[in-house]
């Protein structure tokens, strides 16, 4: 009678951003969730027409009760055209995507699908006399230090959970429909400390100008003289940013007042702040730390 | 006659270790190859058998020239499966795992295929008390940071590179049969400063704690008042870890000597050091920097 | 004979901006420069056509051959009305202003006037939950630091030290007509090792973010608990961007690399780099750095 | 009727010391103060008696209700002769200058006027092989953190402050008469946690410290290869304290109890600790803080 | 009547551990306990049967009550034979010892010796090619803070004083047999915080790490080439180990809860947190904090 | 034959400053040394004339060439009674004290032994309410880590090896008589960054800067209110003094440039600077690096 509950979620990645990597492990970082089961299907760094339609097909294969598309912007014809087949799937779908994925919002919304766009999730410094492997992954280790920690990654984990918890139950699903900007940063980001928040916030706003400059270096500027400066600096900021995050969160570590939510077994959250005590259910919590 | 040589890598990640999220981006940093096509199927955070017999189909279907898996403990059932699977469909096939693979390592060389066993990609502190989707996130963004820079993600995809190169060119391939513990860094890491690179081993010998110390606190201690504080600590490690290897290359950067090796277009690394020269084949760079 | 060639620099402040505070320190930083004289009257921090008109006169009652206007926003009524007074005396002047004053860039060069508008140069986080005298204090001293580092400061000093080059030579001068943005930085910046050069870049990326944030935080917000959060967060960009400029200057100190250009006793610069070595003339400079 | 209420603060400035650029904006921080305008007059970095002779005049012909003279040593020619004016002219007058200055003291007293001496107020490294206006720009910036972080200006905004009131309130005014010393800082500065304030007494013994080296190094070794490194070490000194300073207010961050005191628009003070509150008036803060 | 109470404390030091060189100083940091008398004697860094044969009677000539032999793997001859001599002496006694001298803990229980084995007191670089005077005195410095701050030498110290007591209330001392390893530190550290306690086990787990890292180093690895990196690394991680264990301790003052024990004048340890308090006996401060 | 020229070296210590704890391994720090022995006795912290007299004859009984005593100022009554037996022993002899020692110069000489004073070396914040034996460790740490990095170690060890040498030479040896002041570490240290030396000094000037306030502290200050900031902020400065001078190292390590100076076997010292060479004779040294 259990078999039934397991929801199987598909994420379908093409090309990549920083929410790209570890998409599918935030929402059973304990690889111990009972009521889920994630698959994912990836095309790599490439994110071309051809390469979505060769590797499209066996994401539908799997059966997915979810879908969801992760990929820099969600405007370009292959996402698009991945966009388009879970539309005409009738499945429920969340497209994920960087800033310039904004301009697809209103097609999104038309097509029926749910969406976060990020704005703080930055184009990487693509020229071939910076970037290599190792800078490459230096850099996502960067953006994705300041996305976990300023609570982007927190937001999107719950807003799938919420869309999964919404189908477990047979209900209709509310679909996310959010930019993902400093102000919602500002306003959903979890600590207790007014610094800490306001140092999250600035490393937020730090990745916002990685992606402006880098927008530059990469597609205006011709003379590589001028955009290798560039690239470095923007991966000089993303170092930064990824400190000034780090920065908050050890002030939360000095009050003890990290906020964790780890996934049950049944796939709810719980929530904990002293570490030393266990994590309990939302009720449980908020009682507690009002009376 | 360009078509023929476009290979297919087909990447298989079930769970997750450190050289899991990024693995595929590797290969292709600059999303310009034309020489390759990656496809990876994943099976999230988990890794039953059942997880990779369902998803495993996807992953042959491609039709891959290449083959590569990677996981937690690689001697688990899960991965043994597909290990199983590969060495029985004659593909030259590479095992990626972390220090507790070790113990596969004759059953792997007798299944004809190659391996990377990483003993610094260390197990995650997976305590419910302590683990959340945002902790996962910032170990992991740690733990890439250390294997990036020490030279272990390039040790990863050189070897990935030289076996396809090999394919590419109709040979067979040297598949690689390496434990990459901290001598192997010790040798094959790229820095010229001598105190750089002993911060970057250092940074990997502080990577090969973690596990240990996670082992004690994930299998070993049964009293949450006992393993909080090592997993809380284990993970402190991963963030000084990352610190003393981004110290690393900050020297090499001061002295304008970070080694960075981009593919070019045809799959081919080229290399450099100095910033604002371009990257040239291994032949010219050597010629230049001796003469 | 030599007391004609006394020239005297009027300086005009109104209003507070980063580059003001130290501007007529700048142009005599050993106070032993035997060429000029300069005389400043500010307004304190208040910029209304008021308080320009009571204290206008007297900066023109000492007889300046060059004048120099400083504040936020010169299209503002109050800066505004000293540009006019310039303009109209036939004297030769410069207006130096942040990010807004571009809108005045027209009208600038219609009277006449040179400028040196700083992108660079954020306007700060005028909120009374936040802003006191030490937090202004420290915000400035930020800043300021920022401007020294990247070569802001150079800039404006050598801009102004050429004008006044002209007149001592009864020329007339080229009066400067510059944008002061992340590329104008990046192309005048001198640093020698090209991450050192790309930190500073990032520190002054960082003050236009800055600048961003506290527009949005000062004249949008309306509701303490969403501006309190953002002038937080750019003050904390503010102390980021410090540290960052003194990290490139750590390298190129490292390096023994740090160029420097002391005002000679005649107003000439000398310029020097390695530290333990004299300071010399540009001549003697290229020269020996040539060969 | 509010007229007749309106302040006129005169300030003069010949030569800098740290607490000289923002020596009016600590008045007004918000430039909405409706009590006091500030007119400032200066000679740049010089400060002989020419130049004060020439400039003073100025000064006084802003009919100023309170005038304050700030500069290097005020023992010297330049300072005294400014000082023996307002001492002439029956006005109100505060004295503010460095260590050198204390051999004044008498002589000030004797003068009618208040003084506040500032020992930690450091002489620069003066020395055309070192300071150019980056590096003396970069100097200031250090110092003025240090004197704003560890209380330093909140003591000299306090007492101008309180002088202004009994102007306000047609009394005679209590002038200062302060040494401000390493204890003085002890005894005055607003920290809550003790470990705070000890880094921030230690900031300012770093500050006291880089006067005695300077000293030696600009009037006592006459060899380069001697001064050289003496400057080099008193600036190092300087950014050290300005850390220093900086973590001592990073804890009150953390703890959510940073001081601040805004001026109200009558020019009263307001005071604060926890962040996203309002400021209060003295006494609303002391009852609730005691109750 | 007092005079009978002063016990003689007799530490003979052979050849040197980080726990060596304060030893002697942990039991009387004021210099003003009326007690006991501390005489030691010690052969330097040699520690051969010769050396310690040749000094080992001066110990004994000084009629201890109590004696304490400190040196590197106490299963050397060399510390052997000093054991041997307290054991036949019939006076209470006391190893301390590394890693290594585990291998002796058999022996020393049937010598009747108490001994502490401290796991993270790690063996020294010692590899003419890197260790001169210098880098082997910072690496003490190092290892001493990080054994000072993680609750070490408080173990230390406190084992001692229990003994010392015992002999002074004429008692048949227990004498402390311990392995101070990773769990006894996480167990007994006197951390508030929990992240700093964290912070401190993993400054303890380093310290383990750079022992593993020498032994290769320093005994095994024949080839230069391949000794000098592991050297190196070993003492940066050992700089990276103190900077962690002060982070511990500055969360400690962020909170002021660092707790003190300083000596009475009786020998007595008392106890504090608050640093603005005095110290109290054990009592009143547990009263205290629990009431 | 070679047994004759192996020399004792005793070495008294009595109470302790920074540079007695690790002093007798400054000479051989590889314990390797074929050319002397080194015996130290102890009084502990403590340095009454009874201590003295009591531990005293043992020091002789061993027969040393010659003889060296350590103390806080070395002209109170316990290390003076020492300093009188050495000189009437007719050994040669050397005084390591702090700055009170300076007192005793004139003394010192006119008993014909050598001295170095060390005015960096500074007194402890021995408060009871501050210092237990932890934070008596860690300011030990700090100091040690100051005194060794900036030279002041070196200074030591190379003036006793040149005593030592004359001695083995059967020459009459020059006894050194230094001040170690600010000005002999800028004339001595050894780096070859001027940056870098700039930074040790100030580390060594911050160290003088301590013993100042400490003096305050300890024997002026009766009010707790007042002293415990002051010992507070001491040991604060200690521990960034530290800091500096780690950082003057980390200059010197990026460009691989630190001068090392290890004892060979027969005592004579090697030098080096490039980690990945061995050390060589002084000729050699000086030979390859000029020509």
């Amino acid at each position: 009678m259990a078999q039934p509950q397991i929801k199987k979620i598909g994420i379908f990645k093409c090309g990549n951003i920083g929410t790209s990597p570890l998409l599918e492990l935030l929402l059973d970082e304990l690889a111990d969730r009972k009521d889920i089961k994630v698959r994912t299907v990836t095309t790599g760094s490439k994110m071309g027409p051809d390469d979505v339609e060769e590797a499209m097909p066996k994401m539908f294969e799997f059966n997915p009760d979810l879908l969801i598309v992760i990929s820099p912007n969600t405007s370009l014809p292959g996402p698009r055209k991945f966009r388009e087949k879970i539309s005409s799937s009738g499945l429920p779908g969340i497209v994920i995507s960087d800033a310039p994925g904004k301009r697809a919002k209103e097609e999104i919304e038309q097509q029926g699908l749910g969406y976060m766009i990020i704005t703080g999730d930055p184009l990487i410094g693509a020229r071939k006399q910076f970037l290599d492997p190792i800078e490459m992954a230096i850099f996502n280790s960067n953006v994705s230090k300041v996305l976990a920690i300023t609570g982007v990654y927190r937001i999107v984990h719950q807003e799938i959970d919420n869309v999964i918890y919404a189908i477990e139950n047979g209900q209709k699903p509310d679909l996310p429909r959010l930019i993902v900007d400093l102000k919602v940063v500002r306003d959903r980001s979890e600590f207790s400390n007014p610094y800490a928040k306001a140092k999250a916030i600035a490393a937020y706003g730090l990745a916002e100008k990685i992606a402006e400059i880098n927008v530059q270096a990469c597609f205006i500027e011709k003379d590589s003289e001028k955009y290798i400066p560039l690239v470095t600096c923007a991966h000089e900021i993303a170092q930064t940013a990824a400190r000034l995050a780090e920065d908050a969160r050890e002030i939360e570590k000095g009050n003890d007042t990290v906020m964790r939510k780890p996934h049950s077994k049944s796939g709810k959250l719980k929530i904990k702040t002293k570490l030393m005590l266990p994590p309990v259910s939302d009720e449980e919590f908020y009682d507690e730390n009002v009376s």
